[in-house]
């Protein structure tokens, strides 16, 4: 078994509207960066597993986010998969 | 002027306990996946603005970070920009 540390980015749809993101840029402007266009507001995951090589973790990964970790109607998903040591 | 697109990502320092976290690998372990073994809850957040090049763009979106973004007093912040046409 190999240990992977997976770095999950879930955003929300283009078209999908984005109060949160909406409330940081009214702060950002607030505060003077009057030079920011727009603001769009995500989660990040940060995930250690354990497995038999990058490919099944990939696909478990994958499963994680389609099943838990974005909702398919309004969120978007990417990850990117690291080999760590321990 | 030029328009970049900031990818800010943060994340709770590794001291500090994170429930959303917990609660999440509880989730993915009920769902069957037994073999991960930490989960880690941070935000992704996506900024467009205008500057002037992109070493006055990463100072801003650093100060940006520092007085919004993120609560440094339990969390970091990393952040990459790429610059964009529209």
């Amino acid at each position: 078994m190999t240990n992977y540390l997976a770095r999950v980015y879930v955003r929300l749809k283009p078209t999908v509207n984005d109060p949160q993101g909406l409330t940081i840029k009214g702060g950002l402007h607030s505060l003077g960066f009057g030079q920011v266009a727009d603001v769009r507001a995500g989660k990040y995951i940060e995930i250690r597993l354990a497995s038999d090589d990058r490919s099944a973790a990939e696909a478990q990964v994958r499963e994680m986010c389609d099943r838990l970790l974005a909702n398919p109607v309004i969120e978007e998903f990417r990850f990117d998969l690291e080999e760590v040591a321990s």
